[in-house]
């Protein structure tokens, strides 16, 4: 496949020259443009061949543009902090906001390219890792960023050739590191590979461009031009690319009033047996998190649930239990500018917890297809691909060694009303109850088909749902403390 | 000192329980408001003798208040990205924002005391810790800031039986560490330095509050207590307390026009010239930032100069001389909403480079005494003290072995003049030109007044600044790169 590049390709000096200010100054008002527009980021991801210009090329985009507006990252050796959390959060911390181009060197595709090269992976599991890096770059495309993959190639021969000149050029001999003179007798394994991941990891959102890299002339203006191109094109659609809401539709929704009907709200506890239970269920959480199992695992606790729900009062009870240097409790409101010029899951990701740690999420992803749905913040189409997001999201976390909890805790609506009606009649609880409390409340049977399409659309086997029957305030507390061991205790047993 | 607190203070069961609910009331409302308010940060440092209850008394606040508002944060090993920064890189990152509260424990007392009992400093070298800590301090309280610090404390004998007591309890001896125990055998030490510290580093502002720490009623509702005096103190104030301006009185303004007056504007340089040098110094930047003692060391590169004076195009002269993966290039302009509810300063610092790295600000931290100053966004009380602070910031990133070169590219006011209708003759610069740039420009003289402030009361030996006659932009280019090249080789030199 890479050979049908392999012509040879190369554009003479003369054009060259006559093209690149027209190409330039064209780049450097699309830059200015897409920094005025900061409606979507851009992704460039670099990969190929040693010693076939990936470097050059991209200084050179560097000088043609504006390179106050591009931010350049390369992801070697990962620094003890990434290598604590689960590997996409590397890419995740450095994804460019809207309205910048992000490069990325030694990106997912590497990784997974020397993994497989080395005998690390095999094909399954290769092929597994491209699964997660699409589903990623979907994520990032459905948010409205455009990304740009390059394959930089040169044929065996030329690489060799190469790396023989860069040797004898005292200026330049630096620029070969070791790993590319490995890179010359892994050449074979690493086409192969490299077909492979390029065939199977194209896609209209994000495709992939083979660069012939011989001829310098010829592979800066193919970048140039294709990113021009690719940059104005989306520049002109003024709205947001709207996609079609995924095809499954929602589940029937008197299945999903039955789903929070067949709960049996009046399971009651009695203070003694509370007390009891409460204090026995902390101690052992309090013993769990100090495991020595612990290392190898992270615990991630989300809370949903009715407005009056006592969601605040649970999470106080967790962490009750706890030494505040163990947690950190995460509130979500109104996202900041910052968040907002990022996906919708940066946010999140920034406060997934290092291993060994615990973090309580107030309010949580699941907005996005609560509130966001029920009070139209978010079009049917960015919270009808949410599902999916979030499947994926959980999954990530689960699959290196966080434990994930989520819980929906349910009261009904008389307990509601009386609770909200004990608020205003406490001085002290007043703050807690607003006009938009009770504004909500006039939805509620709206939330109940977004809870029930929730549950029933992100409960998997990895990131199950709890639902916590809460009218009785001491029976959640004690349930939710229940589930968190549990969850732990049997991840540690599987270890 | 300490002994005068080791009166073995305690609070009988009953007044404790009598006092407790109106307290915790009093706080959690104060803690509603301090949110509602969002206007100051409050920062909580906790330090004293292992076993004296500061675990237990920072659980015991999170009881009482609400946790979703408070970030507890412990300074343990510093990760390897930390230690690639200097060591007050860790706590701004970590800074609660206006409206939290962040309890820091293991935090600088903690770190210098520790290195003391140690041996490695000595008393000088404690005591100017203490200074760095204190000048930290006083740049968060004038940023409004409201600072506790708790010494919890308990004599030698009651340690020791403290210890002991945990040791025999199996549900709680995992709570000794060995450093634990080690503190028992330099206990006499621990608590000479201890109290230079607290006596030293006691303020106004931040003033130390030492706990007997034997009997946990006590220390529980004295610290509850004095945080909510402080609170409450803070939180009735409306309006910002604005400090006295520094006594020094500016210098004579007339000065600063000589200062830059006296520039040779008309130094030019002639095309041949011009490439051979720039080429010469770019390859010389290229070579010393792959140097091996650049591990030791990290470069910023702050560019400040009249509008239009060329520091985009001098940037990219720089940029062009390395691969993209070498620098970071940091436009300075609106700060986002999550810098705004931090420090002035907290902006720049999320970007001081690691060691190896290179750090390039297209205007910096002298935004505040320069457009912030002229334009009337700060205060003077503000931007006065803002020399201080940026003098104390430099003389941090220069300790820790970051190479800083500041630049000011001066043209004359013909010059703007020029350039400005050129760009707006350029269909292509167009953008580059606004109604804004005209209004400054009827600030000349103003501006002028504060760039001689600042080159006056920001250049030190650790950080001057280099006046770049820029008329000239071939000039102002080479002498750029030329100034950034000889700073590196000095501080290499020197290692």
């Amino acid at each position: 496949m890479f050979e049908s590049a392999e012509l040879g390709q190369t554009i003479d000096k003369q054009t060259f020259e006559e093209q690149v200010p027209a190409l330039r100054e064209a780049l450097l008002q699309a830059q200015y443009e897409l920094k005025s527009q900061s409606r979507f980021p851009v992704l460039i991801l670099i990969n190929g061949i040693e010693g076939a210009g990936k470097g050059e090329t991209v200084k050179l985009l560097n000088e043609w543009m504006d390179p106050r507006m591009i931010v350049v990252r390369t992801f070697d050796w990962p620094s003890d902090e990434e290598l604590a959390h689960p590997p996409a959060w590397r890419y995740w911390r450095e994804l460019p906001p809207k309205g910048k181009i992000g490069i990325f060197f030694g990106n997912w595709y590497s990784q997974m390219l020397h993994r497989r090269v080395d005998g690390q992976l095999d094909d399954t599991e290769l092929d597994q890792s491209i699964d997660y890096a699409l589903a990623m770059e979907q994520m990032l495309c459905d948010e409205g960023g455009l990304i740009f993959k390059f394959w930089f190639h040169l044929s065996k021969k030329r690489m060799k050739a190469r790396l023989k000149e860069l040797k004898n050029d005292p200026l330049h001999s630096w620029k070969i590191s070791p790993l590319d003179w490995q890179q010359s007798k892994t050449y074979d394994r690493f086409v192969r590979y490299g077909e492979r991941v390029v065939q199977r990891s194209s896609r209209n959102f994000s495709p992939w461009y083979v660069i012939e890299g011989s001829d310098h002339r010829y592979r800066s203006l193919t970048v140039g031009r294709i990113l021009l191109d690719g940059l104005q094109a989306a520049l002109k659609v003024n709205t947001r690319r709207l996609l079609q809401p995924h095809a499954a539709p929602l589940v029937d929704t008197s299945n999903n009033c039955k789903l929070l009907e067949s709960l049996d709200l009046s399971q009651a506890i009695d203070k003694k047996a509370y007390v009891e239970q409460l204090t026995a269920e902390q101690a052992r959480l309090s013993m769990l998190l100090r495991h020595k199992h612990m290392r190898k695992h992270a615990l991630v606790a989300a809370f949903e649930g009715n407005d009056a729900a006592g969601k605040g009062s649970t999470i106080r009870r967790v962490a009750a239990a706890l030494d505040p240097r163990q947690y950190r409790i995460v509130p979500i409101g109104v996202p900041t500018d910052e968040e907002l010029a990022q996906p919708y899951l940066w946010r999140f990701w920034r406060h997934v917890p290092a291993l060994g740690r615990f973090t309580i999420f107030d309010r949580s992803w699941y907005g996005r297809v609560l509130v966001e749905r029920v009070e139209g913040f978010a079009e049917p189409a960015d919270w009808l691909r949410a599902y999916a997001e979030i499947n994926d999201f959980e999954e990530t976390l689960t699959r290196s060694g966080i434990v994930l909890v989520k819980f929906w805790l349910a009261i009904d609506k008389q307990t509601q009303y009386e609770r909200f009606k004990a608020r205003e009649n406490t001085p002290f609880k007043r703050f807690k109850i607003t006009e938009d409390d009770w504004r909500n409340r006039e939805k509620w049977d709206q939330y109940v088909d977004a809870v029930g399409d929730m549950v029933d659309r992100t409960s998997t086997s990895f990131a199950p749902w709890t639902l916590v029957e809460a009218n009785d305030k001491h029976f959640a507390r004690v349930k939710v403390l229940r589930t968190i061991n549990d969850a732990l205790e049997k991840a540690f047993e599987k270890d």
